[in-house]
């Protein structure tokens, strides 16, 4: 039997708030080992690029990285957040270690490519070094990926943290047992997205279809979803969209997503 | 025979001018390995606060570390810095892996007490985990450290370069014929500030008092030979100040220190 993996994708939602965050920390220092977390920026980065007067452009909702949003998510995202949870998590007796996926080449990844939009220096991901990864995880280290990654030719890379996440979850589930989840703000896949007690219990491929039909599953969680079917369909074992309650609590309100 | 380690500190007038840091990062690939990076942080860090309003504050010639000014740090020194050295090195086949104290709890420092000055969010260091630093070596990994520290408390603490490289160098040596390379601007020590050719080329115990009392060596030298002679009396082979040519090749001018 395989040995059991957690791997905990945060949002930018739960980076914002100060309290949020160190009680997830607590939480997931409580977790039992191995685990992997992976976390976004949220708006630190946003307000950083703001006061330095870096314009952040979008493109039909998604974000481009100029070379000068590059080196302000590099600081932000892989520098002080990685940084301060690393070291509250240390301080909390979990060994984490912040990485970066050019870091021993954890992530390698690809610029995309400047058409049909190009959406500047953003990475799609090509390969995990689960081996290496794995080294970290056999001398009881917590991996703690920042969402930038490498080329491989010297570049850094922005990269989406729901992307990493999965990526990472299919690449280790050849040696683990590997149970993904999306924690964000809410308590899950919400029919009624001002209900908080709408959540979604259970959500299948057919499921999944319905409710995209409904519309009731549209914008931001569309590629959530569509990461959570595709970890489903390369042997991660379990995913779950939930919030910061659902780590403290597995018995809390979230969503199961199954084939 | 203990094996080879080579343990250099570059600082920040190599980080400053990307061409030399390119050329340095270039001949560092080079070197045979283990080998262990550490990187100060330079003007950018500087450059960045008065961008935002940060006031750098000193003391005797001295930073002292605001919680702003630490926020910088942990973004120019562990984030942007520290990152693309990594990406660069590992476009060259170094599996460089980028690190500050706080990741897999490397480095543990205190807090520097508030009197006579307090310095702020500034580390001493406590101790350096050489059993954590050997894993990463051991599994072909070139560990690239950040001046930042943390006190296994949850506090990130700015943390002097030429004292984290020092001690690094010194917990390796244990198990590692350590040599320790301090490269920064100049061939080496100087017997005039003003002529590059008037470097010493060899300093010990006795001459380094000479050289002190004849005021050759004074001001910011200073704390970088008491480092480097705590080294020498705590079992690292061999202490050295150069330029980067002297890292490409060893046959050029650098003073060598001995006891």
């Amino acid at each position: 039997m395989k040995a059991k993996l957690t791997v905990i994708k945060i949002g930018g939602e739960i980076i914002n708030n100060s309290e949020k965050l160190d009680s997830f920390l607590s939480d997931f220092s409580r977790l039992d080992e191995p685990k992997i977390l992976i976390h976004g920026g949220g708006k630190i980065a946003t307000a950083l690029s703001a006061k330095l007067g870096i314009e952040t452009r979008m493109h039909e909702g998604r974000r481009i990285t100029s070379k000068e949003n590059l080196d302000v998510v590099t600081m932000v995202y892989a520098g002080l957040i990685n940084k301060n949870i690393t070291a509250s998590l240390q301080s909390r007796e979990c060994n984490a270690i912040g990485l970066s996926g050019a870091d021993a080449n954890t992530i390698l990844a690809s610029k995309r490519p400047l058409k049909p939009t190009d959406y500047g220096f953003v990475g799609d991901i090509q390969s995990i070094n689960s081996k290496v990864i794995d080294t970290f995880i056999e001398n009881q280290m917590v991996p703690i990926f920042s969402a930038i990654c490498h080329d491989g030719k010297g570049l850094l890379l922005n990269t989406n943290a729901d992307t990493i996440a999965t990526e990472i979850a299919i690449a280790m589930s050849a040696k683990y047992d590997t149970e993904l989840i999306y924690c964000f703000d809410k308590k899950g896949v919400l029919m009624d997205v001002n209900d908080e007690d709408s959540v979604v219990e259970n959500i299948n491929t057919e499921g999944y279809r319905n409710l995209r039909e409904q519309n009731v599953i549209h914008d931001g969680m569309l590629p959530k979803m569509e990461n959570a079917f595709h970890a489903l369909n390369n042997n991660v074992s379990k995913v779950m969209i939930g919030n910061t309650n659902f780590i403290k609590n597995r018995t809390e309100a979230h969503t199961l997503l199954t084939l």
